[in-house]
């Protein structure tokens, strides 16, 4: 399969922030031949073709992924599974199949059942934002945007430089991992923020129960340090469901760190607490986030 | 005391973010008859006299303070402490004396002590920055800010009403809390996210330590639940040493959440799980950070 990203009919299926914002992209930048919006509400469907973000919208699966040259699947996690199944045996022969779900590890091991013939590439663009949906979808979200991307084996290097092609097309910046590699290294950097700003939240809430003035004090930090506790649930649900043993790892490394900084504050060690601190001020300051 | 704040000479000891950024808007606004600024290094003294931050800056103390109306410690708590004790024989009789620190329970103690006739008033605006010094302070920092003030029992109420005109002077929102009770309630949604951004920071660094793409692959999510991790770590220290029960106290409430939802999904409850995490997602995305 050799034909260039430009001759290709792209389907995404799910429209909410990722799928939508892609598509909005490949549309802007006329980089595809048609961009095909599958989603599973009418009004999903409906609000991406009013909003010129496809240029064809379905409800139906077996519809929007007909004949497509590249299929991309951008559900939460488990939906993605569930699709794959659902979509294998009706795919073009040699069609490229992407998804954009945020484990890589399930999706992968589901990705190698597909019909020999049909092109897996497991992916997952950095760029997510607590607000989620169509509603949320913008030009330009993957813009300097780490777009992991995980063939499998069986995945021709023509398939992968298609997918690479795709992602640098919309500005990301591809980074190929394996699986299992990828999914322990989110699960530090973004399962266990998720999981640590909902406890956050939590706590808060409990003090708010008893003195709701917390809430006219919260500023910056709380915002912050708190933000993605807002993601949708589902998605989270999927995603920690996906990648339980090396989320649990992680919150358990997180636990004993803030359990040394706990005890060196109970019991005065100024001194110790200080060298901590200064570490993890040292490593967060000159850490530079990439800006779109 | 019922000289209007237009009237009154301002010193305010500490040009770094909050002091710095004061200034500023006193000047910018002329919302009083002079600002002096004292810092002790030269530089910041230089700066802040070349940026025309204010009418008169000076290393020393004793200058700076000699004759003000108004004087704003706005340094690290342990500093205002210790500054207290310094400036008190030397205070205007009848002198505002307020301060800009993160805690206020050892603050108002300290200023307890204060010469009769001295006015003292707690004070804490609610909006910080990870980034520190003179170089970070800006204009319109404090608009739509919650600023609390802790009145002593000994404080005039012309006086609370002065410093309640400087802080809706600069658009900041006055609030009155006990000391005791700022103190708790900035535990929970301030010192409890500091500590935890800078255990996931020393997690994530562990987790790079062993694999740097870690640092390619975070995005928007770490960067945000980390934010507060590169917070000045003398500030911070301040903070938490004097604040310490309360502190312990949200730490553990945090680990308590936090352990339930590990426990969770460890034990594959996705029923309890999704409950958990619902009722965060609600409390979150249901609270409305102030805008500036």
């Amino acid at each position: 399969m050799t034909k260039p990203l430009k001759d290709c009919s792209v389907a995404v299926v799910g429209l909410g922030l990722m799928g939508a914002s892609l598509c909005m992209d490949l549309k802007e930048g006329n980089l595809c031949r048609e961009v095909r919006g599958v989603a599973r509400r009418t009004r999903t469907v409906l609000d991406a073709f009013f909003a010129h973000a496809v240029d064809l919208a379905t409800n139906d699966l077996q519809t929007g992924i007909l004949g497509a040259d590249i299929v991309i699947l951008a559900t939460p996690v488990r939906t993605i599974i569930a699709t794959l199944e659902e979509i294998g045996p009706r795919l073009w022969p040699g069609a490229l199949v992407m998804d954009m779900g945020s484990t890589k590890g399930d999706i992968c091991a589901a990705m190698a059942h597909l019909p020999a013939g049909v092109q897996p590439v497991g992916g997952h663009p950095m760029c997510g934002k607590e607000t989620a949906g169509f509603e949320a979808a913008e030009c330009g979200l993957y813009r300097n945007a780490t777009w992991v991307l995980s063939p499998l084996p069986r995945t021709s290097p023509d398939a992968l430089a298609l997918a690479t092609e795709l992602a640098l097309a919309v500005g990301a910046r591809p980074l190929v991992l394996e699986p299992e590699r990828h999914d322990r290294l989110v699960a530090s950097i973004s399962h266990l923020p998720f999981l640590v700003a909902s406890a956050l939240t939590a706590a808060v809430a409990e003090v708010g129960a008893d003195d709701p003035t917390v809430w006219d004090v919260a500023a910056g930090g709380f915002r912050d340090t708190s933000r993605v506790a807002a993601s949708d649930t589902q998605m989270f649900l999927d995603i920690l469901m996906t990648n339980r043993a090396a989320v649990l790892a992680q919150v358990e490394r997180f636990q004993a760190h803030l359990g040394a900084l706990h005890d060196l504050l109970a019991s005065n060690d100024e001194a110790a607490l200080r060298k901590m601190l200064a570490a993890s001020q040292q490593a967060r300051a000159s850490w530079k986030p990439r800006q779109r």
